[in-house]
């Protein structure tokens, strides 16, 4: 027998566990929702729910020095059809100039005004900040010739090896240029102990900016058995050794499209972010409440990951609105 | 007017809401109520309190070549007092033969056995699971020749440089060791993009051990305008490439105190932690059940930390049971 008492405790803690069973079986529902293969039945409203296309090129558009099958066509077939394409990249080495000389050489469409990276972004970062101190740059050319471009003065860039021990080194004393004021780390295949140390030791002055290009730890490859390591790999090593953390402008922060929406007036609710990773490319278009996303499986993610969202979604995941095995398999539907 | 069921619901709900303060009270006492400072009136229970000393070094027996005042008396006032004190380092850098003579050089009264350092620690590791492969060191010396020491065949100490940059690099072609069974990352002031992009490819095989020395992201520096990253900013760097955790045999993680309380019958009860850093020291005695921890002020940690500890603890705290200026403060008391 249960008294009334004893039944309205029960009636109370039912409740509460049936809104939390609720609210959990809500939330997978909006996620399983999700990544569905854009085939010939949607790709109607899929293309005509869009007018402007952010395309990632590392692993979307190319990889390596390679053109991905398709890719340029479908990309070229988007602009025909009147859509404003940007190319979106997190990769620091290189100009907008390079990025549109390798565009036209691998027979993509472009202007530089449509190219987006994140050297020009730091660059960019920087000048509309009205900077006019030196910049510590843990990074490549990429970033320095964009510096040169606004007139930003630098230094840093290159080999910088120990030529001994730390013990010797500190000895001797290390130099610091009292004119640094940001540190900017990007992709540097020069990285060395040194770098870290100069960078760490640059940002103990909480008026230095600390700028990370971007948060990608590998970059696609298609050499199965190496790992190239991405410049998230550095930018954490710098980021620990300074204790503070760094403005990053790549994907998945909204900057550098905060900037291509204002210059161009976007509308994200009729823009797509195409990308083959999850946590840079379709985490950005969720950060700034883009129209949908793309997940292509031509770079960094596979068709078991796919799988496992669709699957098994937890509640961490990233999860994009289509997916399609390479950029290229839309060109058919268009 | 209420209803019996308004009233029960209320009840519920009270009672749950007391209940959690009560829980956030209690996890507020049991923080607060520590962090005391040694003094004449405390320090003969506490004194009483252990039979085996841990002592951390850089930091709390030395800084640098030299040692830290009151610390060689204070140490080897413990042993005369027939207290067993163990020398317990992070650093990765020198073998324990190593640490003894600076030990010696610097008045500590010190025998080989009583030395744990992460180099030695990472070769018997591998000797005691019966390692017959080959070791890829991103680390120094110290960590080599521990593992000469034992036999055991390894390569990648010293500089390694890229002599151009990486897309040449790839081209040429990447030769990894077959032989290659675990990679082991300490302290290495040659760190390189190289070196991580190795490590990382070598842990593409799940079987390869991938084991780190320590996690501290900087070492203790008296020069106060330059940070020394430590071994930690290093070991999350090639953590992120290869997407993979290692084995962390430095403090905080107890493999050393398990190793050194199996050998000597160490009883955690009557074994205290003396140490510089929060997240390392006074974590391993928390992580170890010791009897007490105590903190001193000549490494990386300072007053205005433990007075901020002290005033508004937060849950992530790791709070010492004492403090101290410094470990030599301790000898007048003894």
């Amino acid at each position: 027998m249960t008294t009334p008492l004893q039944t309205e405790n029960q009636f109370v803690l039912i409740y509460m566990f049936r809104l939390r069973s609720f609210i959990d079986s809500a939330r997978n529902i909006s996620t399983m929702a999700q990544c569905k293969l854009l085939t010939a039945d949607n790709v109607k409203s899929f293309v005509n729910s869009f007018d402007n296309v952010l395309a990632d090129c590392d692993g979307v558009l190319w990889n390596g020095m390679e053109a991905i099958p398709g890719s340029p066509e479908t990309i070229n077939q988007f602009i025909k059809m009147g859509k404003k394409v940007f190319f979106l990249t997190n990769n620091s080495t290189k100009t907008r100039e390079e990025f549109l000389s390798k565009c036209h050489k691998l027979g993509f469409e472009a202007t530089v005004d449509n190219i987006y990276s994140t050297a020009f972004a730091a660059a960019s970062y920087l000048k509309n900040r009205g900077f006019n101190k030196k910049v510590f740059v843990v990074g490549s050319k990429g970033i320095t010739q964009e510096l040169d471009k606004v007139g930003i003065k630098h230094f840093g860039e290159g080999p910088d090896i120990l030529p001994d021990d730390i013990v010797s080194y500190v000895k001797r004393g290390v130099t610091l240029d009292p004119e640094v004021g940001a540190v900017i780390v990007g992709f540097d295949d020069h990285f060395s102990y040194i770098k870290m140390l100069k960078a760490a030791s640059y940002l103990l002055k909480p008026e230095v900016l600390f700028i990370g290009t971007n948060t990608d730890e590998r970059f696609p490859s298609s050499e199965q058995s190496i790992v190239i390591p991405g410049t998230g790999c550095i930018v954490e090593a710098v980021r620990l050794a300074a204790d503070r953390d760094p403005i990053v402008l790549g994907k998945p922060s909204p900057y550098i499209f905060d900037v291509m929406a204002k210059e161009y007036n976007l509308d994200p609710s009729r823009t797509i972010m195409i990308g083959d990773r999850m946590n840079t490319d379709i985490l950005l278009g969720k950060n700034c409440n883009l129209q949908a996303t793309l997940l292509v499986l031509t770079g960094v993610t596979y068709q078991s990951d796919v799988e496992r969202l669709v699957t098994s979604p937890t509640k961490d995941d990233v999860i994009p609105d289509y997916y399609l095995p390479a950029l290229g398999d839309l060109l058919p539907l268009l």
